[in-house]
């Protein structure tokens, strides 16, 4: 290898590594997503990490310029291709591609990576797990009332109570209804009205206000044009994001697609009781979802209780995950129209939500580390190392070239739950010892006195060889 | 959404979707090696799909351009990131970014995507699961045996049978020993000698005698520049590639650097009999591997039987994995030489093979499909689903608008296991119908006369309704 300068090991920035605890929790979670959308009749599919850029196209929020947001690579013949910034771009390229070999409808999970080209912050990432459940080919808003009956279901066998959480429902065509009622005729005033509402949980009433109006400048000074509406057109609709029911809804908005919406979201309410979950859903104004392609019912999943942020201080934890109706989007690639509904969670968040409520138990699977104390009897430690194995006990010889002390350090680092010990007297007297490192542990905190130490004293047990498997079963 | 002209819904040349029971298979062995990797006391790491381009460097073999191969992206800052394109690079800027938290040896496993920017072909991906398992900062050759013992002993977990495969090994030592003793001194010629060794199996001994002297014209056409060694020096290394054990190269290979190499393999294959392994590994000079950053002992998985390609023809399946010691990667971000030992799976390859041994049984997880002959039983169906997924049973109702017919077609696409299908006088009854597709399909392969037809009629049972989860769990 030739020489050269020394390297910074850093990751680029809105990049993570993980491991341990965070990492077998997200390993668990996943196992249970997995098995409950199955139960739910999802089936699985892997669509791969980079499409055809036009295909997937850009409906991601707040991006006006071509392809933002989004990883692009140019290949040789100079078509470009992008990593998938969701998992539903993709989807409605695979049902087009395979519409006549799957089942109508299509009923699919994902579980996967997607990447996001934005600018990286605290806790942002470029990357980050994505869980989806779609059904393709129903219009149906029974298949509505089951995706949200599906959340709710996951985020319980995932270990949330029904008070952690609420999802909020809503349908664009309600909104949209406002906005032809209100004679909001251009494309481009339509989407800053939209995607104004979707700021409100991080600008507040009086920035959704402004946008709607000329424009808002945040603090750090960057202006964002508004929709230029009159005074009248913006407080109808701050009035519509404070409504609390679905009758109240009906009162203010009476055109034709409004009343639509309201009739597609009774019976979604109705359908979700036969899940049992109408306790968990909640009429919201206020939701419409960044995504360009929703058309109907949309739904988020918010958690309702507080969590601490990277300053300690304590926020609302906000939306996990949340989905709707995308009738057009398969459109693109067939003449048909397969109208389709579907969720998406996020995992990290997940993960963070609950590790917070302290709702995952979280098992060790570090190995037990057999020490050596003298190489002489190494084909004994492998004879040792073979039994526990064999047994399905994680298990190794410890491999470095170091002292005994340097062995338990490296057993301590680990976390692993014990130790083998065994050296002339023990292979002399067929007798095994092991040490206890999770009682230890828990010992040298508690130890106070003489008489304690004493006590402690049974962390380590020498007993006859053939009990190694129950010994240490009584650790792990 | 603004009107555009229909897409085409392809994908990406080298990439494709995965579903059903290749996607089954795939997460089923997932699972058998987190586990058994976890056995041999090995962690899980997550690293991030992105590097610092020079961080991971280019090792890649067949690679005379800079970055070439690399999915390689320019970040605003100018700076270039990286895609993985294995799991060992990224490993090394990992263990020196934590050297100060992570245990020493640090033991762990990875399993991700990797991709390659190369020349797509048939069956020849740009990204693909690579699952790896290293030991970083043990010399102790007991490591390398490890590792050899690992792969076996996973290989047999995931199916294969011990003579389904054989591991093939060497060390770099020898024929860097050889390169040495033949005065072979150019960094340049030394590359290409261990590149035209490692495409022995593509090219044959002919092909690599053309590399190790004036160059190769392939069948296209292009050339490949070769070694310039002379005719004595050629055939001292394709001598050497024809030993058959250890002893043989004892006899030839003298110099300081192949003795070592030599007393490494030894203490591997007496390292290998304390696993049980030591029939799985076979010395085989011809083994180089063709990423560059190996320095010692070095091993490949071979599968000893023959699978038919593409067109149908029997042909060697050759190598699943490998791996070996890369006692420098480390020491490119640290003052410290870090030593370490490795191998790395093809998942996509191990599927290949193990279905065409048909050695995974695949479980078909698709629902019973409960069928809407009436809405007005609506919360009736709601009911028997409630009772089915209650006790875990994958299934679902009906949720597109259509006759009975197409419900029953929707059923056998999905390849559900049964439909469950009552009506007016099942209701009437306090009765369940379920229709056996499972069965069916068996059935109505072999009908032949209207006897048969009349015995085939116990696809369908009508019983009382507490019977339901009972009967639905005798066919699935």
């Amino acid at each position: 290898m030739a020489k050269e300068k020394k390297l910074q090991p850093n990751l680029p920035l809105g990049f993570t590594d993980r491991s341990g605890k965070e990492l077998s929790i997200k390993d668990k979670l996943i196992g249970i997503i997995k098995q409950n959308f199955e139960r739910f009749g999802f089936s699985q599919l892997e669509t791969p990490s980079f499409e055809i850029s036009e295909n997937i196209g850009k409906f991601l929020p707040d991006e006006g310029r071509p392809m933002s947001g989004v990883f692009g690579f140019q290949e040789e013949n100079n078509n470009w291709m992008s990593l998938r910034y969701d998992l539903t771009a993709p989807l409605a390229r695979y049902v087009s591609k395979n519409s006549n070999e799957i089942s109508n409808p299509f009923k699919r999970y994902q579980i996967g990576t997607v990447w996001r080209n934005e600018k990286p912050g605290p806790g942002r990432f470029r990357e980050f797990t994505q869980i989806d459940a779609d059904i393709v080919g129903s219009k149906n808003n029974l298949a509505d009332a089951e995706m949200c009956s599906l959340i709710s279901d996951t985020l319980i066998k995932c270990g949330l109570e029904k008070k952690d959480f609420k999802i909020n429902l809503s349908n664009r065509k309600l909104i949209q209804g406002l906005i032809n009622q209100l004679k909001i005729n251009d494309d481009e005033q339509k989407l800053i009205v939209i995607r104004a509402i979707d700021k409100l949980d991080r600008i507040g009433v009086n920035g959704v206000e402004q946008l709607l109006k000329k424009g808002r400048k945040d603090q750090s000074g960057d202006f964002t044009k508004g929709a230029n509406l009159s005074d009248s057109q913006t407080s109808e609709i701050i009035n519509f994001l404070n409504l609390k029911n679905i009758s109240e809804v009906k009162n203010i908005l009476t055109n034709e697609l409004a009343v639509e919406g309201i009739d597609e979201l009774q019976k979604i309410l109705e359908g979700v009781k036969y899940g049992g979950y109408e306790s968990q859903l909640n009429f919201n104004p206020t939701v419409v979802r960044g995504l360009e392609y929703y058309t109907g019912a949309i739904f988020e999943a918010n958690l309702t209780f507080k969590v601490k942020n990277l300053k300690g201080k304590e926020v609302e934890f906000g939306s996990i995950g949340g989905g709707g109706r995308y009738d057009n989007l398969v459109s693109r690639f067939n003449k048909i129209d397969l109208p389709a509904t579907g969720i998406s969670l996020g995992l990290d968040r997940l993960i963070f939500a609950l590790t917070q409520l302290e709702k995952v138990d979280y098992q060790n699977k570090e190995p037990v580390i057999i020490c050596i104390l003298d190489n002489k009897y190494l084909p004994k430690y492998y004879e040792i190392l073979k039994k526990l194995r064999d047994k399905n006990i994680n298990s190794e010889i410890y491999l470095g070239d170091a002292s005994l002390k340097s062995q338990l350090k490296y057993a301590d680092k680990r976390n692993s739950p014990a130790v083998v010990l065994c050296g002339d007297n023990e292979f002399k007297e067929n007798k095994i010892t092991i040490k206890n490192l999770k009682k230890g542990k828990i010992e040298s905190e508690k130890l106070q006195s003489r008489e304690d130490w004493k006590q402690s004293e049974n962390i380590q047990v020498t007993f006859p060889k053939e009990n190694l498997i129950n010994e240490v079963k009584k650790i792990i």
